[in-house]
């Protein structure tokens, strides 16, 4: 936990926060925190700064804060993943919001099993616990946004057409002729293909709808190293 | 398991395979192959190539095989990890095996909790079912090799002054001034600190040692991020 991140609900006047939850216990166990101590904090889609400890214990921690630094830049980007199986969507989510995604978009594709939909990490709650461990790792306030697109067809006729209006659109596929490329500045969708790669009939479909299909090498990577190995190659 | 790799003990004659374990049940109940099928087959630490199935049940898969092609290229690296955390380290291992990076070093480091060094995942058979996990998911045969330096100052004396001697040396730091550089073709030693980094004296006895520090930009990453950041960046 590089970051504290404060919700308004902490707030008990405009510079004080009160906590009590597993915020609290990391500062207590792990940061072994003190009276005085500055710990850097930042407000939920807004401002960073340093929180100093006015009182920590078993079961409260009460902070002085001043905000004043903007959190770090975003990446131009809608990063669309076909839905990765649990454990590996958890992973990805929290990577995600670690390097600067601030949209993604959830994708149903021919491969993606039918059941990786029921899994209990697609509840809110769950992708915003991701996300939040992601932000508090980089130290980034803004919370990405999640679309569910459950409808390959769908997708491709309207979210699709409407993001290859406003940014590059590339599709990542071991077999595509042209290298992902690098010091990308402007608005971009990257669409990233579930566990065995999109059928040929769907990347078809992608590139008829304006994607151009990129590769990263020979080597297939799982998903959760293909999105910082992508993101790294693109806009790092 | 994109990559079936092939032991000696496997066969049992120059071109014929005979298996029972995990490789045989993910062939039949994941690939559902059936007599006839065409496998993707790489002999370990030697070259790729296809295995036609001659005989599959429940207790035995016998495949027909022909090697004739070369694993891919590997990077010119030599990566050393300060020891990360248990789970941390079997991802990292196995993304690393992935990538195509064959030499890794563990190191110790002021910030290495001591009792990592207890893990399990550090017995000779798990870091080498981490590897091989690692190269079936990117279909290459050669095992990378592990060394481990649980003294820093030795390290620093006797196997990064022969690194320095032979590599670019770069110490991978948050508040380094120089960014990651991109399209190394050149031999590389890169350095990557545990969870809250090197200590500032460690890194300057890096630096005195001939390491150059480099940065990926604002974000801190956990390490098993900050392994495919770094590294498609650098050589991707």
């Amino acid at each position: 936990m590089n970051l504290i991140i404060l919700f308004d609900e902490d707030f008990i006047t405009s510079s004080r926060v009160h906590i009590t939850d597993r915020r609290r216990e990391h500062v207590y166990s792990v940061h072994k925190a003190q009276v005085g101590d500055q710990l850097t904090v930042g407000k939920l889609n807004g401002l960073l700064g340093r929180g100093e400890v006015i009182e920590i214990d078993k079961h409260k921690l009460i902070l002085d804060v001043a905000l004043s630094e903007k959190p770090p830049i975003a990446l131009p980007l809608t990063l669309v993943l076909a839905l990765p199986r649990p454990n590996m969507l958890k992973r990805s989510l929290q990577t995600c919001s670690t390097m600067g995604v601030k949209r993604i978009v959830l994708l149903n594709s021919q491969r993606v099993e039918k059941s990786f939909w029921q899994s209990p990490q697609l509840q809110d709650e769950n992708i915003r616990s991701h996300f939040l461990l992601g932000l508090e790792q980089a130290k980034d306030t803004v919370l990405p946004e999640l679309i569910i697109e459950n409808n390959f067809v769908h997708f491709i006729n309207h979210r699709l057409a409407e993001l290859t209006k406003t940014s590059r659109a590339f599709v990542a596929h071991p077999h595509s002729s042209q290298a992902c490329p690098h010091d990308v500045s402007e608005q971009t969708t990257l669409i990233i293909g579930p566990e065995g790669g999109f059928l040929q009939k769907e990347i078809e479909q992608l590139e008829t709808a304006g994607c151009t299909g990129i590769h990263i090498g020979k080597r297939i990577l799982r998903v959760e190293t293909a999105i910082p190995v992508l993101l790294s190659k693109l806009f790092y």
